[in-house]
Parts: C-alpha cells; sequence; structure tokens
C-alpha cells in the first residue's frame, strides 16, 4: 500500500474488506474488527490486549476460543512490536491469573534494516522482492499436546525499522509492498477460524473506534477520527478513552447520543517499569463490556444479514418485479458497494461476503470509481452541511450556478443557452407540445407523460398501463448489431425496395458505421426520402394534429432490447425535422457523459439539437438529479409579459444542491485526465474516452450460445435482456479490470451452458 | 456556549457566522478568516502572527492596513495569552523592521480566578453575570497623534484560568458564557472596518485549516480535520504544516489534489528562550504566499457573489417563473442554509450576509433544525461511501429496508404492508387506472401523468400543458378558511338547498372543524348524498369509463390557494369509494410527517387509504425520495405467473441508498422527544406534535390588509400566493422561533402597508 501509487494510497487505508478494490471474498464466521484511533500512541495496543484478555483469559468462559490479532505494517521495529507486546502481555496474564493459553507470535518479513537489527548476526536473511523472509515464530504451550492448534495467534506481516509513518519509512528502507500482495495476506488470515483484530488495519469492517489520550482536543479528535471513518462508509461500535478527570466522555456522548457506545479505562500508569498488570485486572470490568459489545454486535449483524431476503420480500414493492418469480434464496443483500463492485452476503455452506461487478452500472447511473465515490461522499457531507436542500426560482446559489456553467460549457457547447433542472430522469419536461416524433421501440423514461412518447409495447399495454395512448408518429428505425463477430444493418421491410448495395449493409468494423462518407451514400438519400414522405403524409393524414418535436436517443435505442440506430438515419431525420422547424430533442439521459467515448452523443452525430436531456451519470450515479439544456430561441419562445406564458412546471428538488455539487464534480472529474486516466486528448481540441472494452473479447462473447440470469449467483450482476447481455463500466474504470470482467462472463457462460443447457432464456 | 445546553454545544462550534443558529448580520467589505488547527498546541498561534506580520509589516505594502486579532475563548490564562503574543511579536518585529505599527491589545472578560491571577491585588474587579469585567488595555503607539485609530486590534473576549477545553474550565471557575451573548460579541467586531482573523474559533466562514506539527498520525490527523470541517459546510482555502524532514506535504497533496494549497512551514525552534525573530524572518515567504491566498479567495469570492445573480438570470431556466419579470436585483444569491434560514449576500451600501427565514420551506420539503441538519450531513457522507448508489429490484440493503419498515410501522401502520419507492414526489406511479376521482382545485405533483388526475385551472391550458385532458371526475369540495379571525365553512353551490344550520358553518375555533360529533350531522349526511350521487351519475353517462381510483390530499387543497378542505367532507368520500370498491388513495407527499401534528394525515381523518404516497419532509428533505406504500389486496393484484401481471414502470433511483438512509434517520428524529423537543406523548399510545404557530398571532396576522412579495427582500423568505401568506417550519422547530417569525412578519406588512399601499398583488 506504500507510495508507489500515491494516487491510490488513501485507497486502500480507507477501504473495508468488503469494500476494497481488489476482488475479496471473507468469510463471517468469526468477528472481525479494527482497533483505530484518532493519533499515534493513544493505546490501541493496550485496548487490543485487554480486550483479548477478556476473550481468552476470563475464567467465567468455557469453551475453546481462538483469537488471531494482526498487526499488517509495523514501523520502528525491533523496537517496537504491538505483536509481540500483546503475546508476552497475554502470556504474563495467563501465569498471574492460572489460566493456561497456547499463543504463538511471528514476524513475517521485514525491510533489510529491521531484519539486520533484529538478527544482527544472521547474514543469511531471504530478500524476497524487496523485503527479507524473516520468518520469526514463537510460542507458549499450555498443554504438552504439540497438535493442538494455538488459542492466540499474534502476527506482525510486514515490519520496518524507522518509527515513521509505513509510507516512508518503506521509501527509506528501499521494502516497498505493493496493495495486492498486502491485501491477499491479509485475506489469507481473515479465512481462519478465529476472531480477528486488527491493528490501525487497512482491512477490516466493524470497527473499535479509537482511544484519546490527549487532554485538550481529545474530544474533538475523537470526533474527527469519527466522521473521518464515517465517510468512508465504516461502522464504528464503541468508543474507548482514558479517564483523566476531565469527564471528556460527558460531550463525546452528547455528541455521538446512543448512536455508539463510549467506554472510559482507568488511568494507565506512566511509569515505564509497571508491567501493568494490576493495570489490567482493575480495566477487566470495562474490556468484558467491550468484548461483549464487539460480540452482540456481530451476531445482531449475521442475524440482519440472513434475515434480510426474507424481511425484503415482506416489505418491498420492487418496480419491474412480478414478486412471485422471486423466492429469498433470489434475493440479492448488498452490504455495500465500491466503485464498480457490489459487496454482497451470500451463504454457501459458510457465511461470507464477496464482491459482485455491478455489470448493470445500476441502471446506468454509476460512473465513479472507489477512489471518486469516496471523494464524492465527503463532498455529498459538506453540500449537505452547506445547503441542504433550497428552493430554486429566482435564486441562485453555488452548486446550481457551477453545475448549469459546465453543462452549458460541455454537452451543451455550442448550441444551448439556458439549463433547466429537474429532480428524475425522465426527460419529457420540455416536450410540452401536441404530438412528438420518435422512433418505433425507444424507451425515454417511465412517467405516465415520458410514455406517451413511446410507441406501442407490451409495456404499454392495459395492464401495465392503462392511460397509454402512444402520442406520437413512430417511425421504423434501421439498426446495427453485431451478430457472429460482424457488423450487420438491420432495415426495416420499408427500405427492402430500395436494394441499397451490399457494402451499405455489412461492416468490417465498428469504426466504419460512423465514416463521414456514408452521408452521401445512396442509403443514407434513401433514409432521407423515406422520412419527408413519413412527415408530409402524416400532415396530410392527421387531421388537427401537429407534430412538436422529433425525441431521439443519438445512439442506442432500449425496450427489452439493445441495439444501436443506423447513425445516418438518424443524422437525416435530424436535418428533415430542422427544415420542417419540429424542434429536436436529444434524450441523452443514457448516452451522456461518455456512455459513447464522447461527452455528448451529439458529437457522434455531428448535429445540434434544439433541446436536450441529461441524468445518470451526470451527478456520477450518487443521487437523482436532471437536466435539460435548450437554446435561446426554445427559451425565448416562453418569455413574454404573462407569466402564464412562462413554463410553470417544477419540482419541488429542481437544481438541489447536493445533486448539483455531485453533478459539478461528477462533470470535472470524468473529463479530467488527472482523475480519469481514460481520457485522452490527441490534440488540445478533442477530447476523448478511450475504449475500455477489448473489442475482441466482446466479439468472442458475443458469439457464445448462452445467456442466463444465473450470472447474479456469481462475481457479476447482471440484468440479461432477452439474448443480449450488456455489461457497463464507469468512465474512469480501468481496462485492465474491463477485460478481467469479460473473461469472467466467458468463464460463466461456458459453465452454465455446461451445466443447464437447455434453460429458459429470460 | 458552554456546557449548559449539551445538545447544543456543538451546535455553536460546527456553525459559519452566516450559518449561525442565531440571526446574525455580518459585513463582507474585509476578509474574515477563522485559523483552525488539527490538535492544541500546534502553531495557530505562530501562523496567526506570521499572516498579520506579512499583513501589517511588510516593506512593499504601502497601504494604510487594519487587522483585527480575536481570540474569543482563552483558557490557561493570565499565563497562556495568544492575544498578548501576537500583539507583543508583531511590536518587537515592528521595531526589529524599522516599520511603525500602532497596536492595541486587551482581554475583555474573565473568570474570578482568572482575574485574581492576572490583578492579584485589585479587590474592585465587577463581576458581571458570571464573568469579571476585566477590561484590560495596553497599546504602543507609532505616531504621536493619539486619534488614529490602532493598526493592529488584539483582542481576547473571555479568559479562563484553567489550561482546559473551555467547556470545563468555564464550569470549573463557575463562569459560564451564553451562546447568544457570545454570538453578540463577536458579530460586533465582525462589523468593524478590518481584516479579522479569529483563533481556533467558533465563529467564521473563510477558514485557513490547521498546521500539523505530529510525526506519525499528522498526516491523518490533519485529513480528518479537513474532513471534519467539510463537514460542517466550512470552506479550506489553505493548509499549513510544519517541516520536519518528514515530507508530509506530499501524501497531503495527493489527498487534497488542487483543492487546497498546502505550505510548509521552517522548524520552528523548541528553546522556550528563542524570541523567534529569526524564524519569523525565515518564514516571510510562507506568510506572505497564505497571505496573498487569503486576500485573493476573498476578493473571488466577493466577485463571484456580486455576480451570481446576473449569471443565473444568463443560464438558468428556472420552473414557475416568467423570466421577464426576474430582473438580476431580484434574485436572491443564497450562501448557504442552516436549519429554518437561509443566508443570504446582499449589497446595500455593503456587501453583507444575512440570514433568512425559508418560509416555504424550500416547497415543504425542509425539517430538520440546525443540529439535526450537521448530522444529516455527516449521514450522507456515510451513506455515500458505503453505498452510493444500488439498484432496487430483487436487491436488499440496510437503508432501504430500514426505511420501509420504518414506514409500515410509521404512517402505514395497521393498514400498509408494501413500500414502493420512486426518486421524486409526484405520487401517482400507483394509479395506473382508467379514471381518477379526485377534487376541484387539488393539485397531486407536476410530471405530465399527475396533472391529468388535476382538474382543469391555468395550469393546465394550452400554453402549459398541451397534453393535458383532464382524465376525471371532479367533485366541487367544501372547505374552511379563517377570515377575519373566525373559522368559516365554504359551502359549493351544489349545497346550497340543503340550507345547513348556522352552527354547521361557523366554528369558535379549528378544533371545532375536527370534533367527531360532526361526523353525524346533518352535513355529512348532505355530503354523502351528493357523493354517491355523483358516483351513479357518473356511471351512467360516462360510457364505458370507469373509476379506478380515488385520489385525494387528506388536509389542503392547493392551487394558487392554500385552503382546508372540509374534513368531514373528505371522510364521507373515503367511506363511500370504499363501498364501492373504488381504491382510496391519500396524497401525503405534503401532509405527511408532521405537517399537520400527526405523522399521517390520515390519523386526522380516522379512516386508512388503500394506496397512500410520501415524500418531501420523509428525507428531511435533503434529496429527492418519495415512496408508495400500499395494502396486500393492492399489491396482490400485481402477482401472477407472468412477469407482465407486474408493475413494471420504476425509476433509476427507486430506493436509492442515501434518500433511504435520509429517510430512515429522518423519520426516527421527527418523532423522537429527544431529537423533536415538539413531541408529545400524553400517554404512550398517542405521539402528538405541539402547535408551533401562536393562534392569537396567526388570528393577528390574518387580519392584515397588505401581502406582498417584498417580504423576500427582508430576513423572511416568503412565496405569497394571491392574497395568502404560507408560513411553514420543521416539525423540531422551536415555538419561539416560530413566534418571533410571525411578529416579523406582522412588522414587514405593516411597513409594506405605509410604503406601497396600491401595490400590485402578484
Amino acid at each position: 500500500m506504500l507510495l508507489r501509487r500515491p494516487h491510490r494510497l488513501r485507497l486502500l487505508s480507507s477501504t473495508t474488506t468488503n469494500r476494497s478494490p481488489f476482488p475479496l471474498t471473507v468469510p463471517l464466521s468469526h468477528p472481525t474488527y479494527i482497533i483505530w484511533s484518532s493519533n499515534t500512541s493513544l493505546g490501541k495496543t493496550l485496548v487490543s490486549t485487554g480486550i483479548s484478555t477478556s476473550f481468552l483469559l476470563s475464567p467465567s468462559s468455557s469453551n475453546p476460543k481462538k483469537l488471531l490479532y494482526l498487526k499488517p505494517l509495523q514501523t520502528g521495529f525491533p523496537s517496537d512490536s504491538d505483536s509481540r507486546f500483546l503475546f508476552q502481555k497475554l502470556s504474563s496474564l495467563s501465569l498471574r491469573r492460572k489460566l493456561p493459553l497456547f499463543s504463538s507470535h511471528s514476524v513475517l518479513l521485514s525491510s533489510l534494516p529491521a531484519a539486520k537489527s533484529f538478527k544482527p548476526n544472521d547474514f543469511s536473511l531471504n530478500v524476497s522482492h524487496e523485503m527479507c523472509e524473516l520468518g520469526f515464530y514463537e510460542d507458549r504451550k499450555a498443554l504438552e499436546d504439540g497438535n493442538v492448534a494455538p488459542e492466540l495467534v499474534s502476527e506482525t506481516l510486514y515490519a520496518w525499522e524507522g518509527a515513521l509513518s509505513p509510507h516512508l519509512a518503506a521509501e527509506r528502507e528501499g521494502a516497498l509492498v505493493g496493495d495486492s500482495e498486502l491485501v491477499k495476506k491479509v485475506e489469507r488470515r481473515l479465512k481462519t477460524d478465529y476472531w480477528k483484530m486488527v491493528l490501525r488495519g487497512e482491512i477490516g469492517w466493524f470497527l473499535c473506534g479509537g482511544d484519546c489520550r490527549g487532554r485538550l482536543g481529545g474530544i474533538s479528535g475523537t470526533i474527527s477520527a469519527y466522521e473521518s471513518l464515517k465517510l468512508r462508509g465504516y461502522d464504528v461500535v464503541a468508543i474507548v478513552i482514558e479517564d483523566h478527570g476531565l469527564a471528556n466522555e460527558i460531550p463525546l456522548m452528547s455528541y455521538l447520543r446512543t448512536r455508539v457506545p463510549v467506554f472510559v479505562l482507568p488511568p494507565i500508569p506512566q511509569d515505564p517499569s509497571n508491567d501493568l498488570m494490576e493495570w489490567f485486572d482493575e480495566s477487566s470490568n470495562v474490556f468484558n463490556s467491550l468484548k461483549d459489545i464487539m460480540l452482540e454486535a456481530y451476531l445482531e449483524r449475521i442475524r440482519r444479514l440472513n434475515e434480510m431476503p426474507r424481511r425484503a420480500g415482506d416489505v418491498f414493492w420492487w418496480p419491474f418485479t412480478q414478486h412471485k418469480l422471486v423466492p429469498p434464496s433470489n434475493v440479492t443483500v448488498i452490504d455495500s458497494r465500491c466503485g464498480e463492485n457490489f459487496s454482497v452476503y451470500k451463504v454457501r455452506n459458510k457465511e461470507y461476503i464477496t464482491q459482485q461487478f455491478d455489470a448493470c452500472a445500476s441502471w446506468w447511473t454509476q460512473g465513479p470509481d472507489a477512489t471518486l465515490q469516496t471523494e464524492l461522499a465527503r463532498d455529498m457531507g459538506y453540500a449537505a452541511a452547506r445547503f441542504g436542500h433550497v428552493m430554486f426560482p429566482e435564486n441562485v446559489y453555488e452548486p446550481a450556478l457551477e453545475c448549469a456553467e459546465l453543462l452549458l460549457d460541455g454537452v451543451g457547447k455550442g448550441w444551448a443557452t439556458r439549463v433547466y433542472f429537474s429532480d428524475n430522469d425522465s426527460p419529457t419536461e420540455s416536450c410540452h407540445e401536441l404530438m412528438v416524433l420518435a422512433l418505433k421501440g425507444s424507451y425515454h423514461g417511465d412517467t405516465l407523460g415520458a410514455m406517451e412518447a413511446q410507441a406501442p409495447s407490451s409495456y404499454t399495454g392495459f395492464l401495465q398501463q392503462p392511460w397509454y395512448t402512444g402520442r406520437g408518429l413512430f417511425l421504423d428505425p434501421p439498426t446495427v448489431f453485431m451478430h457472429n463477430g460482424k457488423w450487420i444493418l438491420s432495415l426495416p421491410e420499408v427500405f427492402h425496395s430500395g436494394t441499397p448495395e451490399p457494402e451499405d449493409i455489412t461492416f468490417r468494423s465498428r469504426d466504419e458505421i460512423f465514416l463521414k462518407s456514408r452521408d452521401s451514400s445512396n442509403l443514407a438519400g434513401l433514409y432521407s426520402s423515406y422520412i419527408s414522405q413519413q412527415l408530409s403524409q402524416y400532415s396530410t393524414l392527421s387531421g388537427t394534429k401537429l407534430i412538436g418535436a422529433l425525441i431521439i436517443e443519438p445512439g442506442k435505442k432500449y425496450i427489452s432490447l439493445i441495439l444501436l440506430f443506423d447513425i445516418i438515419f438518424l443524422l437525416m431525420l435530424v436535418n428533415e425535422c430542422q427544415q420542417c422547424k419540429i424542434p429536436v430533442i436529444f434524450d441523452e439521459v443514457f448516452t451522456g457523459f461518455w456512455r459513447l467515448g464522447v461527452e455528448a452523443a451529439a458529437e457522434l452525430l455531428g448535429c445540434v439539437p434544439d433541446i436536450a436531456c441529461f441524468a445518470k451519470l451526470m451527478t456520477g450515479g450518487i443521487i437523482p438529479l436532471a437536466a435539460t439544456l435548450a437554446t435561446d430561441a426554445v427559451f425565448n419562445s416562453f418569455t413574454g409579459d404573462s407569466k402564464l406564458k412562462a413554463l410553470l412546471h417544477g419540482h419541488s428538488y429542481s437544481a438541489h444542491a447536493m445533486g448539483c455539487t455531485a453533478a459539478a464534480q461528477s462533470i470535472k472529474w470524468f473529463k479530467d485526465p488527472i482523475t480519469n486516466l481514460n481520457i485522452t486528448s490527441k490534440n488540445s481540441q478533442k477530447i476523448l474516452l478511450r475504449e475500455l472494452w477489448d473489442a475482441e473479447l466482446v466479439q468472442w462473447i458475443s458469439l457464445h450460445p448462452s445467456v442466463s440470469r444465473m450470472l447474479r449467483e456469481d462475481d457479476i450482476y447482471c440484468r440479461p435482456l432477452g439474448n443480449v447481455i450488456y455489461v457497463m463500466s464507469g468512465p474512469c474504470t480501468s481496462p485492465e479490470f474491463c477485460t478481467q470482467q469479460l473473461l469472467k462472463l466467458h468463464t460463466k457462460l461456458e459453465e452454465f451452458t455446461q451445466v443447464k443447457p437447455n434453460m429458459e432464456i429470460i
């Protein structure tokens, strides 16, 4: 976790096991806690020793118990060693209390300077990577039988000599450790059948908050530490402080109210010759209570996790779900999300938490990776504290203004002059015209009004939408898709008479579809005349009905399938409408903000709309917010002396400060090469997102015969639609991660085909 | 700010001037900064002294400058005194640099023990309240002319003898200081024409973050302190650390990226006899840059605040707004919100920030007071870090489950078994039937579908809503209102033939309207027969149209006016519908969660719905989330073997974790007597909210002839509707605060009548 990649440094130190950017599977069969403190030398080791004593050396308890004390990173070694301190104190207390204990102590790896201090005469030290294999082990057996496993395992993974922050000590001693190596070592230990305590750890999900020994500043330091842990998604189960006669627990408890109990330890003797035995005896009541609370919180958590599927089935009404088809065993228990991954609770023989790639990007909303999620969390706290929500009309506040300016300078650049905010992602707020021109199979959101702009389908039938009438002229669009590894253009029947050339309907690569030369092909002419013929036919036959606007998604079509429209058709459609003065609306709710490799998909089309709607990724997917951008002409058509000419519609949360804060940050992050390593700019003019999904792998998978819901059972969370699997990452996701997911996907499809070759496709 | 009200303790220490719970007006004519640190004895005073030196004793600068250094609370006095230290160092540096300086130093009040230590022979010390008027003053004049004001004013407001946290020292020395007294004193000083620096202050809005002198732990301590400040809505303009050769600035800068600059000071001499003169010389480059950044940030902030109205007018498309009628001078610049108040930027001769009561509760969404807003901010950060957003169908995660369970156990108790979540507050998601039965003048939200359930009005005309058809049977409801101090029932024409008794149409008090005995009055019978006659007439005349549901707001009617429906009429309506098996929908988006003194307004009616919709206050108003509760019968009507029978509608952010977290907290806080002092429970069964608005005052104001938009210019933010002013607080707002607002409102109405007696009512 050391200074190799400073951008990632805080990532590891800020994530819990189940929230690590590395794929981790951690069993929950025993409690795992981190002991944290608000500063150094504040007694974390003493507290760990006290809890261990309560657990292992309490006369009342009879069951065999096992405890692992893990110090992942020790600096100041060998003069300082927390794992040795704990091992020695427990041994002494075992003798003092006449309770036998089989305990072991080991130090795995260290820097060369630390190793030389520790074993000055050993010149055979084995340097593995940049660390020495120290392999130190000692134990104290309580039984003759050497085959019994130790009841206490106290272990240091990595040690350095300098009494400095680990990142500094590692750098100075030329002994760096990689993130993934450390995580793997810790993960292996978390899988053992022991209670675990990790000291000031980088890893874990339950926490025992730090003690505070400082006099002045002890209260605020503890509160700040607590808040920093909360801002990283940690749960804190208890706080321990030392008694200095200052009654610091009173303001702490007032701040924490009933959320977290505060324990007060007797003053710690400052005389270095004091062996602390009496202090441990005096403190045993506190440590016993602390241990009980840790056990209780663990059991409560497991109970809750186990009950969640049943309780969810009892009280939730999930959207898009036939509840009769969802038994409790199909319910996914999501313990947290970290960047692109869910952490999911499962029971398969044992309880455990494992990571699942959220391939749906939670309904296409998710953008930030793990690092940016943490930053966004802090900004959400800030925006809530500074603004909460403030109402919008005739008001201005920084997040709304910054967000509007970023939108006009980004996705609206060159055409939009106004931003209208709403609080969800159905984009028809500005679609206030009589009939719409739209494409068959399109889907523009799920409010009753937005559904009217959708051609008839099984989602608009009487059972689903008894009010639906479908107020539009719906055209049949040509689509492109990959099949058997080739890109193919599928033309609706109406174009079949035009007999397009073979080179018009197959493409060697995806890039060919977007070639500028296609704009003037025969096919483009065919499209154009079909569209103008449809428009003039409608105006003749429809009586009083008028087309008020064209609404299209500039890039994909979705309703139970995902396909790409032929971009040339869209371009011809926009041209025709703009010639007829029909306002053009781009629904960029899905396509906006880099989903198609450019900030606004309009860039791909090479034309601009009059109105465009954005949502989902705009806030980094953290909370709902939508924005509709409009040209001056559209805006001015609502300007007048009468209030009744204005757009008198809006939402309670129009331009809410938290949404605008999230949007302002996400819009900036996604296009900043510092925060998004996938951003490239060949020349200073054009910013592009590199391809994240390996084309060959995608092709390989597209050839696979099997698609299944079973994917959700494993480490990819997918919602296949018909025979289409869609897999989505954020704009900042690394291509390596994407490749891993594609490989996993293929493996799962393979496995599944072997197990259930005849499964029904849902 | 001391331990008198522990619940409020953190409130003051966590709010900025413009976010104080006390009404404050603070000019922005000069910069004001707080110097903060991540712990005690970490050099805040040194940094303050260095910045002061750069400002006042820099040879290059020629303009006259004035600086106020304020230490609001000093403990360890008189041996410790930051204001004296700064005064003395500046005096010495003035001599050393041969730059004349007129400086003063004063200590205003202290505890008796501190005063006795300071002036051991003075027995005439004047004890004011619990503090002594110390009134100590000293100065060093650089000029002969005694009339010139000092260039440096260094001042301590309150001092205690014990070297402890102020709350402890104050308690032990029997010398407490009230929050409002302290705020008033600081406010007076902030109004002077000086640059201001407040040390470790409780007050201020710009911040210069703390330095960190600790070795190990310095990085995390600084980051934690920074995060705690962000979680309270503070902006940090710079961070200063001391050089220990550990390069702590590297990880700090990596964490902060470009957000905040980090300055490194030369090591501070540890020898107490060192007068630090050389150290200040060595550090002058750092302090000059720091001063420049502070000045730049201040100027940038003022520039931005001044530009905001014009820029907002250029880029925003506000809902419900005719932009032609909003000149930049009418735009409200909201700098922040704190509980019930906005902090608003104004320019009247000078620039300043002042507080405005948000009487609209930002479109009826706001609930938390200042304390709960801070708590909610932390929870928002936690939820974002732990969950971000995770998609809902077939999934379960803690915030959604907790929120659903709280809803079913609260507003849905006794009838609802299922919760359907959506992400905004238009409640018609479950209103998927053919025609609705609704009341004229009702308003159920502003999506296109929701507006169909609304009777025709100027908001549904062609210009506003060309798709509107009004798919419902709309009944004419009786309403009650206060006029000339009396409660009157207004009956629609249809009831006039029934000649109700006079005692049926006037009420001596509001409580009379809710009397149980009215259920069996003649009027109730009249209502009943009107409703059943309307229903049977509709089923005869409407051909194939069927009534699918009744939708009502159980308590108020809104569309350009706010009135109360006669509750008996609503009850009769529900009874009739339930007899005819017409599902009953309560739109509790506005009324839910204590707006009418009970958690669900349904309690007032004494009957239950089949479906009810909640939003707004549900999340404490911090972010959008809506929930629809339904009975088992409604839920089961969507259950079947076919997916097509399920409710296949939803939003991307259904049950989003941050919304559910906010809702779970708010629902609990609003009904907990510990967090909401307005909650009373006469017996353990029934929880009620006490009346917050003084009835006599409301009556007095209702008699006032004048209602005006000008209110927004002053310290109440109102949006009057016709001749109705509505004023709204959160459930936790103190009745004293409400009374203050009513008094102010009346004063403003008075003033306004005198100024513009003929203003047009908008």
